[in-house]
């Protein structure tokens, strides 16, 4: 009776207009949630419990692929560039969709992972029901606990975001992405390939993320006048470059998915092969960048788009002077690692798209044409 | 003296209004010029004579990366379908630009091949020249001559596309699609992954694709009207399967790049994760539809766009019945292998996009913000 209560507690929108935005609200603390018990004291270890006994096997994988849909695919490639630069394991990320139906080399040698928030995304059951069959240790990222993903694979990581009611997914998106960076940096560690100061580093930095998550989201009146301005686009781009190009196409799929503007995201170094001829005056181009080491090269996107009339609206690091003077808009997110920039830079462009959505009058929760878990194929 | 004459009446047009257009008619010659002398008598070798001295490393080979930029990626998702499906080899496809800034998994067991028309992109040699630094095999697939990438790769196999002047790249990918083909069949035999009747049957179609190849062309007035009706888009959607995935990127991108439509391209089984959100009355919908394995699963994904009164122009198979009555536009294509197909289906979609673009008043060998070769990073 107790459980009961809760859940119908987790289904109210307490003093949130929408889901969507009470999900986005909920991350400081779902991220925690999904981290907590895990991180360590003095973060001196990680601990998966539900991977334990798989471990040796992952060790000893010779290529990770994952396996997502939609908002679980942006999420696997941010994973896949942490796995690669940290634990220092081949990646490959594939569409579910893609993958079940095309003829991919799978061995035992390999490990797979499945990324679905509810764990009933049909193409995602599907290509992990091959991989099984291919003799691949199979493993889950889920957020739905008991749901058939969590049943059939070999091994996962349960997501702690609570139940997510939006149809565009925002707390099972960071939630992933934190499962992911605790994966990688555990898998790093065991196999010997970061040193102790940068793997301390990165999970203390992981620990504060909800408290930097917090700051992000006072931000929120002025996202709320960016929106303003630009509720009435057509189109819009998304750019980012290494772990916030993926960040880039999530913010433009939760536009496209609420709002129907039509967005996309791209790698900004793919900018100038072909994207950039749609770049007039009437188009928003939204810039993921902050202070990191593709710094330089993003200043030089924006130049490019600036120098052909666009409007720039740059995600900066809190204090950046240089693109305040050159975009049109900036939003601050606080300082961070690289490679956790994602759980901070993907906030301000959900409430983008959210406060866009709601002043074209959409309903942000049950967006037309979308259901919440893609049970069919 | 005879070969500089020979290069001045290549940059002519001849009859053909814009380079663009006589590019796109010139691909049944460059596609037979590419595998000319390559394609032994009664298909029994496939002779790439660059790559023989390194063909022994190639086999060893644990892993194959493609790396390349815009139309040479697209190439490159084609090639590694068809290398895991025939040779079976695990591939992983990159951007440049993404590549050879974050630190990719690169060892002397890897063979990276990297695309690029001109040789010369800025961000595939910085990333040839990593993978170079790490001891992988590092081999290229180039139209020029000479060119930076054909001498800093250990090896490799030249497109003959001829000299490719319309900035949006036609002739050039269906030459490197080709080469890919060459170079998996190849690679397929030698490894013993794929049956001699199977074998014997691809390379037969291969070489009738210039054949069939015409065919399409001949359909050129239709596709003219079928421009007429969607000139005046504001946005569209590519939506493809398998081998047409790929394709129904490039087709986006060809036309994003002329007609400043902002089209985007989508795996079709992704299309319920976010893009069907934008389905509505204005959106014209290409999918790339021939009979073939995925034909229930694309004509599935048709009619969930008609049910939301989006127009869908199908690039179907000859004689194809279903998809007249249910599609608002038809474009037929001959049969062909499912693996060819990208050869054949990317045509229509050159030609539509030529038409829109020239009936919207732009200019198609020289399209806004973008450069033939993206020699600056």
């Amino acid at each position: 009776i107790t459980n009961l209560d809760l859940e119908i507690g987790e289904l109210d929108k307490g003093d949130f207009e929408h889901f969507m935005l009470k999900e986005i609200y909920e991350q400081p603390k779902t991220i925690e949630e999904t981290f907590r018990g895990r991180l360590k004291p003095e973060y001196s270890e990680i601990v998966l419990g539900g991977l334990l006994n798989v471990f040796p096997r992952i060790m000893e994988a010779e290529r990770i692929v994952i396996v997502g849909c939609g908002t679980s695919w942006h999420a696997a490639l941010i994973g896949e560039y942490m796995l690669e630069e940290y634990a220092r394991v081949p990646v490959e990320v594939e569409y579910a969709s893609e993958f079940r139906y095309r003829k991919p080399v799978l061995t035992e040698k390999d490990a797979v992972i499945f990324i679905s928030q509810s764990g009933e995304t049909a193409d995602t059951m599907a290509a992990l029901h091959l991989a099984k069959e291919k003799g691949a240790l199979v493993l889950g990222i889920c957020n739905v606990v008991g749901s058939s993903l969590s049943r059939e694979t070999d091994a996962g990581v349960y997501t702690h975001a609570g139940v997510e009611i939006g149809v565009a997914s925002t707390k099972a998106f960071t939630a992933q992405v934190t499962v992911l960076t605790m994966f990688a940096l555990k898998l790093a560690k065991a196999k010997g390939n970061i040193g102790e100061e940068e793997y301390q580093e990165l999970v203390k930095e992981l620990s504060q993320i909800p408290e930097k998550g917090k700051q992000v989201l006072e931000n929120n009146e002025a996202i709320k006048q960016v929106a303003e301005k630009y509720k009435d686009a057509v189109n819009a781009l998304y750019l980012g470059r290494g772990y916030l190009f993926p960040v880039a196409l999530e913010g433009a799929l939760k536009l496209k998915e609420i709002s129907y503007i039509h967005a996309e995201g791209y790698a900004a170094g793919e900018m100038k092969h072909g994207p950039i001829a749609l770049v007039d005056d009437n188009l928003p181009v939204v810039v993921v960048a902050p202070h990191d080491a593709y710094y330089e090269k993003i200043v030089s996107n924006i130049q490019e788009v600036k120098a052909r009339k666009g409007n720039v609206i740059a995600i900066v690091t809190e204090g950046d002077k240089g693109l305040k003077e050159m975009a049109n808009d900036v939003i601050e997110i606080p300082k961070s690692h690289p490679a956790l920039a994602p759980l901070l830079a993907v906030l301000p462009l959900q409430l983008l798209a959210y406060h866009i959505a709601l002043l074209r009058g959409c309903n942000v929760d049950q967006p037309r044409n979308l259901a919440k878990s893609v049970t069919v194929e």
